[in-house]
């Protein structure tokens, strides 16, 4: 049984198997760096000792995948955990081409180029380490959730009409009529509601048919959605959301933080609860009076591209953290399902976390006649007859958010969008 | 705040909400039973020492999602878990139209019906109960896996070539050209082995364009996916398999066994390790010398639809189990990217469940050449070519497999599959 580099044991004869990170091939010795998805370990291989070694020795290439047998020993000189490995077996599993996306010394290949390789790109600790961290964060997103009674469902990604509008939509040929690809959850969370599913969430791919200039952007991205009822405002929804990013962050931390330090030479910050909380008038006034940030007063609706990153900076100046959530959007700004209260003001806020939008968030409408007013008020009502329907035979209060997942992985290490999902999708970029 | 109902406690004033079951509203007295997502309560109103309530008690009709603040007493009369609760204050959230799918005593509504109303439908307790489990199963299962170093990973739904032969694939318009819905993840979960991410697995949507007569099939559904490398044998693939089945269904008995049986009427059964393995020709021969089950030796190769239902008796009868593993497939009824070992038989196996076919695993090949040889066999060395690069730089021996979430929901639950899911999709439905 071949066991991994970070369960070797000293003084032990172990089977391990990963891929070859570096080779040098002497006269009398030969030393390889072996790493698997735990560690690293240097094979340390003389020669005269095996002969019949040396054929299979000439074969390997740097990437090969190799596996091998023998004592592990202490070694003052190797820094990898301070043990290396004597093998008296070694077995080829793969032979590596050279890779195509190394760079010349001192430059950087360009991200097109790792795109197209993206499986070789993915080998990189960095990577890896992402990917570990990806994985660990939603789960533990997905325990907080489950100890509060949170149920998982998967909603169809095949609709039979264009939705929400506003954001592109994918056109499917489906037999002898059109469907469209989902641009998120939202209708079927909701739907969850009226069915007395009180507290679910999904993380499921997501769908943008939109051409766009911009770090942040996908085409295809994963969301992690939830939806719960008989909230009595907005901020039921605000509380969960940061008790579960606090949760999810602080757990992260416990596992991680060293090593993130180490690999990316990034503080993992575990937020202080509770996060603060601005009104976007106020935010406005703030920008302006502290950073000079001026904007029209016809503006001052929505958060300006600009007031997003600078959102960054005040968050840090005026409360020391490194979130902020934002209310009292304009109507014109939200979607007809977020609920208004008496003034016409939506019961909903945006979170930004570093200067970057990761969630809309609100109570929804659940009066039929008042939603359908308000999405008649935005030319929508034929359009989403079929979800208005789901309101009409009792429907609990409730309210959720969407994060993506893509976003956060993104912001946790300060890498673009496209090296933070696992293969990206863009308008020009479909394959591999 | 509100309490759920399971949390209720004796001899407290409490607020709880959720939908309207029953309401029996007589003169002088009026009982409602109200459910929410955890139980049920009855709310006991004398109305001559609430006057104030009649007015909203009149407006309440079945389906109505009410809240209601009280006292919780003891109560001999009352069956829901002897408490009911004297409400002092009743709020209606939202107040329902009249069931349009409720039968005439005695019939069935038909499962389209159900089916366009399906958040109405979906608030039964067997259906709450079966999303519960559903939602608990998987998470046991992916606990399996997190434990065993295993990644969660998320790849593209949308791809640039249509993949595997033989399914049928949805078309999509993607800006000036077409892109292809992902019929599984299995070449990007190969794509993760090459990037040397060992052990990953998704959760996530795939997709069939085809059109089927069948209790068991939809358009989309949600698969449950895994990969692993530096196997030796499909049999390690088998192994991790059902240990994770044996480990998430033991889980899940441990906490729903007893409401299974009570709601459904349906013993889970925690199968015991390892499972039975048999080799599809004994397969074959073991049902003709029981059954009198008989085919052409040219049907040998791949296990018929009866002979997949018969499977069921045979494992009870041999083995005294509800699995079975079979392998010996023959190599025309498997896909390219089959490992087959010195005799041309594919290294994999179908895992059968209550007669049902659940999972396809094997051991993948890795070796380039043969892997690209196998491909041109198939005819498919073209299509495949941006997949068969995978295996060009490194690549670890690794194996895996798939299961269907919405499957393994139906064979709990004995419930076909548009009752299995959320909500089903099949080529006559996109709705709601």
């Amino acid at each position: 049984m071949r066991t991994m580099i970070k369960n070797i044991k000293l003084g032990e004869v172990n089977e391990v198997a990963g891929f070859v990170e570096n080779i040098r091939n002497k006269k009398t010795m030969c030393f390889i760096v072996l790493k698997d998805q735990s560690s690293k370990l240097q094979l340390t291989i003389e020669k005269e000792k095996h002969p019949d070694l040396i054929d299979t020795l000439d074969k390997i290439t740097i990437d090969s995948v190799i596996s091998a047998k023998g004592l592990i020993m202490e070694s003052e000189y190797v820094k990898l955990n301070g043990m290396e490995m004597y093998p008296d077996e070694i077995k080829i599993e793969s032979v590596a081409e050279p890779s195509p996306i190394v760079a010349p010394k001192g430059e950087e290949t360009n991200i097109d180029l790792r795109l197209d390789y993206r499986w070789i790109d993915l080998r990189t600790d960095k990577n890896l380490l992402m990917f570990k961290v990806q994985s660990y964060f939603i789960n533990k997103a997905r325990e907080f959730l489950n100890e509060r009674d949170f149920i998982e469902i998967h909603t169809p990604k095949l609709i039979g009409a264009e939705s929400e509008s506003g954001a592109g939509v994918f056109k499917v040929d489906y037999f002898d009529r059109n469907a469209y690809l989902a641009q998120s959850p939202q209708f079927y969370k909701q739907m969850a509601m009226a069915a007395g599913f009180e507290r679910i969430y999904e993380s499921g791919p997501v769908f943008r048919a939109e051409k766009f200039a911009s770090r942040k952007h996908a085409t295809e991205f994963t969301g992690f959605d939830l939806e719960f009822s008989y909230i009595k405002s907005y901020k039921d929804v605000m509380k969960m959301e940061e008790e579960m990013l606090e949760y999810a962050l602080r757990k992260t931390s416990e596992k991680y933080k060293d090593e993130i330090k180490k690999v990316y030479d990034i503080d993992l910050v575990v937020p202080t609860l509770p996060f603060p909380v601005m009104d976007l008038h106020d935010v406005y006034d703030e920008l302006e009076k502290r950073y000079g940030y001026k904007v029209s007063e016809s503006e001052k609706g929505d958060l300006t591209t600009e007031g997003e990153r600078l959102v960054a900076k005040l968050s840090k100046d005026m409360f020391n953290h490194e979130f902020l959530f934002i209310t009292g959007y304009s109507k014109e700004n939200r979607a007809f399902y977020h609920m208004r209260d008496e003034k016409g003001v939506p019961c909903g806020y945006d979170l930004i976390w570093k200067g970057c939008e990761i969630t809309t968030g609100a109570q929804r409408e659940h009066r039929y006649e008042i939603l359908k007013a308000q999405a008649k008020e935005k030319g929508l009502d034929e359009d989403v007859k079929f979800y208005l329907d789901f309101f009409k035979y009792g429907c609990p209060p409730h309210g959720g958010f969407g994060i993506g997942v893509d976003r956060i992985t993104m912001l946790i290490f300060n890498e673009g969008i496209k090296d933070s999902m696992f293969l990206f999708r863009g308008p020009d970029r479909l394959n591999p």
